[in-house]
């Protein structure tokens, strides 16, 4: 509750204090639990958390990597309890961030405290990498892995920021989407016009702005840009077929957005569309009078935030040049239009036979007593695709998140029973990786144990 | 400047109380400037002001009608000097309500001051009439006229709340559009989504919102709505060359509008767009993530506010039914669509012929030394329709406001000289009305000077 109480929104800069003061606090924890080597990493913009324990010679070496930024809380009035006051309602702890990824991120804390804290060491050596910055695209992650790849060399990482198909059912997320995120910016008159005196003469940038949204979708609810689909690679029948039987089916996943109908591309299920199918979200629009009432003007520039969920092999700078090449050819001569590109990231998949996914499922087993599904990830994770591109290795999803704990919305909540398997699951993790390794360890390569320096900014 | 000072925004709750300050303030003033059985009479929302002088037996009488409620000041950080901090540069007063409407509304009370306190009386009997709903539709005055209408009864109303063509180019309004303003709410889950792992699969609220706006104007920029334009009455041939000839050309518009290109019905000029032909225009619109940076959510609700500019022979009740009508044939199965009206207004025309029409033109003549033009204007003026309706009197508008006034924008601004040349103008206008009215009177009905009650709420 002291973690989720910090207002680290990351995006937001009036907030850039509390993103610093829970950085603060949280590498004070990772000292508390008994790492080494403890350090809070300025960056150009939010900090990177860093702590390590390597006391286990001859053993792999993971990066554990979470975020303690946030998104932002609003919209406020439809919180049951305020965001940055986290509260126990029925075995949830409500609070923005206590599922994405404050609570999840714990669970691997807490299990490394369990280690230190009873007789027998830890199993393996670990490197802790806590960013502030994930929920902004993660902006100076890769400079900072770049610079301590030294430091940072390890046989794979483990995070928890994705989701189980429900309290009893685990799942282990083998792919996850890229990211696209822009803003378009539509400028008409150069100051508010009374729309009595000029409706009807001049072109109104809102309207504007949602005629070119429009045309970003045809009318089969596909994205109507040209060449977008081109590097989508498709799926196999036996992926397809294995989707089928271990992912969620439509009603599970319209449930779960307590919605009333899908949406479309008719072809593909609703996890197919979500995982291995790309989409484009509006995620916000403002322009004009927003008051309570009416204000009889012609706006003079409209604004929209949208992103992109893109899967292998789309490459965001790709689809970045057709988007911008398609808003350009159908903006009208009447209006002028701006696009402005936030934040992007590859999409990513895990190779399913990689012995960490193994130990992880048979964690998964022991922790809820269930075997996990392999399952693929809407979501976007950059640095997934980083620690592939920059450390070469690769990255084990265990995502403790309920597909009701409303990440990124009101009433963000975590399943508390979920915390305390989550931790069981990353103890039985840990151990299941140190007895695969006995006498493989010498093969794969041991990263050396040396003192190694962490270089910020 | 202690009139503009109050920031009487009727539309906004939290200045109610501002409103009714300045209403307080304007009767005293009225007192000040010698009317008589001055009141500041409730309503459900803001309250009338009301003084009248009745000391001409036999000469006409005169509702001055005006409004000292003002609009939104925002965006506010595009205001030079602030909103309410009334400012001269360059001969301008700047501040919101500086022209619309207090300032305008003074040229009348200054003139009837002039008559006062000099020597020989006010030359025609007089009702001031000033309300504080103007700019949220006039909900209360229709009622207020309808118990008043005996103490009301009078021969015709004068007003100055519409534009001259320029700094020496005089213009007297003949018509007005009428107007109807509108929320769509477009709702779709029952609360903010993760677009990473519902992106693809719901349909998006704002996206939707979009689409239905995409759907209202066709691609010649005709309202799309089927029915729309079935009451619109053409314009005759003389009608359209005296507008060609009086009107302001394209260029003068768009320069006015500081826009680039005109947009809308080709096969009218711009003149005739923003006058003798209806219009729809967006006001704003509001949604999902606002802030700075990203959020990738899909938002559960997005919302838009509009407005139609009506024509005669439209009538807003019907334009509203086919507004609702098209919004519910064109809404997806995906989606819901809720539709508000907030408030709505007829067209209205006055007869040219109209024997005070002619006494404002000699009166414009006089003060500015200029004959001034006959002109529609395509604003919107509640209280003009509710006149003809409730006492049967036409209208006379006496525009003192510039076309780069910016009412309704930021920097809204009066210019001083047509503040002082206004009251010139008023004066004469009373004294061509009498001279007029001489002899002519008991064929019009005088109105009794009798002491009248004055109802509100």
């Amino acid at each position: 509750m002291d973690f989720v109480r910090f207002p680290s929104v990351s995006a937001q800069p009036r907030h850039a204090n509390d993103v610093q003061r829970c950085a603060a606090w949280l590498g004070n924890h990772l000292k508390k639990v008994g790492l080494e080597k403890v350090k809070v990493v300025p960056t150009q913009r939010h900090s990177i958390v860093y702590g390590e324990w390597r006391h286990a010679p001859g053993m792999p070496t993971a990066v554990v990597y979470g975020h303690y930024d946030v998104q932002p809380p609003d919209p406020l009035s439809e919180w049951v309890s305020p965001p940055f006051e986290p509260t126990v309602r029925e075995n949830n702890l409500f609070g923005r961030g206590a599922c994405d990824d404050k609570g999840q991120l714990l669970t691997h804390l807490k299990a490394i405290e369990a280690y230190i804290r009873t007789p027998g060491p830890l199993p393996i050596n670990l490197i802790c990498l806590f960013e502030g910055e994930e929920e902004i695209g993660s902006p100076n992650l890769t400079g900072f892995i770049q610079r301590n790849r030294r430091a940072l060399r390890a046989h794979f990482a483990v995070m928890s920021d994705t989701r189980m198909l429900g309290p009893n059912r685990p799942s282990l997320t083998y792919s996850i989407r890229g990211q696209l995120a822009l803003e378009i910016e539509v400028r008409g008159p150069h100051h508010d016009l009374h729309s009595g005196n000029f409706g009807g003469a001049v072109h109104n940038p809102l309207q504007a702005l949602c005629e070119l949204i429009a045309q970003l979708h045809d009318k089969d609810g596909c994205v109507a840009i040209p060449g977008f689909y081109r590097r989508v690679r498709p799926s196999s029948k036996s992926e397809r077929d294995y989707m089928q039987r271990n992912g969620p089916p439509d009603g599970q996943i319209l449930r779960d957005a307590e919605a009333e109908t899908g949406w479309g591309e008719g072809a593909y299920s609703l996890y197919e569309r979500t995982t291995v199918r790309p989409s484009l979200t509006i995620n916000g629009i403002t322009g004009g009078y927003q008051g309570i009432g009416g204000k009889g003007i012609i706006p003079s520039r409209a604004l929209a935030k949208l992103s992109f969920r893109l899967v292998p092999d789309q490459d965001p700078r790709e689809i970045e040049i057709l988007f911008r090449r398609h808003i350009a050819r159908i903006t009208p001569p009447t209006v002028k239009s701006l696009v402005r590109t936030n934040q992007s990231a590859k999409p990513a998949v895990v190779d399913r036979r990689h012995p960490a996914l193994f130990a992880a499922a048979v964690a998964y087993r022991k922790a809820f007593g269930v075997k996990p599904v392999f399952l693929r990830s809407g979501g976007s994770i950059p640095v997934v695709s980083i620690f592939q591109r920059v450390l070469a290795i690769p990255t084990i999803l265990m995502g403790f998140a309920l597909p009701d704990d409303r990440i990124h919305a009101p009433n963000e909540k975590f399943h508390l029973p979920n915390f305390y398997k989550g931790i069981e699951t990353s103890i039985w993790f840990l151990w299941e990786i140190s007895r695969r390794a006995k006498g493989a360890e010498r093969a794969l390569g041991a990263p050396t144990a040396e003192s190694m320096q962490i270089n910020g900014r």
